[in-house]
């Protein structure tokens, strides 16, 4: 069911489809928790630096269930700051050198969606043990955005958790003298 | 199991959640043809304007299935230019002048959400009769940018079928001199 997911809905590069899949697994069996377990895997997603450390580790060591790898290297890491297919992989692509159409970033996604896999699973056994505690906070820039644009705030002409800096660098700076 | 996908997953503003579900429902039914009809879904989404007048009319007609309206009002109308509700909902609060967690912002996403599957369901009834021809087509403006930025391009740096303008306006404008 979950086919659609890939390339962030049919290669249009929206949600990632790691976290697309991963949330409604969430759903499935999360019950009202829902909202607090989606809301962390979102938030870490945007910070947590792909592929880690241990599914690098996992490639060079063949540890994966993979028939064939595309590449076994230990790949770069970049932080995604976006759950946004595009903004993941054009950031992993700037800081790796690698092209959006390599195998080297074909790899980078499947070791991504292993992470993804595995950091959704401990929370939810976290969270059954009773033992999960939600830690996203919403950063100090993106409350700022938020304060004026999303509910409540004066002009709250808009909605969302993203961060607004990726696509919106700072709009309110003023233009060069 | 689709909860997670209100608000663009969980009030992220991510991918809207009409479109999310109704890209589920086609996987589980149209076997290989599901990457036609979700492209499909995907471009009529950015470029259909919301809510519909059908939507619109049983609105007035008080003919939509639910206890309780938000607003029985005729609602404007805007195109989404992309399929992510952050996007979607700012175009259509500048659009209409109503705020984004305002009743009629959220009627709006009620009716848009019948729109999606409406449109799903008869893109579905004519694929199983063998009358589904597709009709997306990304733009000039989008082909251009991919020429270079996607596959096969010179710099390859990012890949999505997404409308670019929304979020980068035109990145290679000459500075005002």
């Amino acid at each position: 069911m979950f086919k659609y997911g890939e390339g962030g809905v049919a290669g249009w590069s929206t949600l990632c489809g790691a976290v697309n899949g991963a949330a409604a697994a969430i759903c499935l069996v999360a019950g009202d928790a829902w909202e607090d377990l989606v809301n962390e895997l979102m938030a870490w997603y945007e910070n947590n630096p792909f592929p880690s450390d241990t599914s690098n580790q996992y490639a060079r060591e063949k540890a994966f269930l993979v028939k064939e790898m595309k590449s076994d290297k230990t790949l770069p890491q970049s932080v995604a700051k976006s759950t946004l297919c595009h903004v993941s992989v054009t950031e992993w692509c700037k800081k790796s050198g690698y092209k959006s159409f390599s195998k080297e970033r074909s790899e980078r996604c499947g070791r991504l969606t292993g992470d993804v896999a595995a950091f959704t699973v401990d929370m939810l056994n976290r969270h059954f043990d009773k033992a999960f505690t939600p830690v996203a906070k919403i950063s100090n820039e993106v409350q700022s955005c938020r304060s004026c644009h999303d509910k409540g705030g004066t002009i709250e002409n808009t909605r969302g958790k993203m961060n607004c800096m990726p696509c919106h660098d700072d709009p309110h700076k003023k233009p060069k003298s």
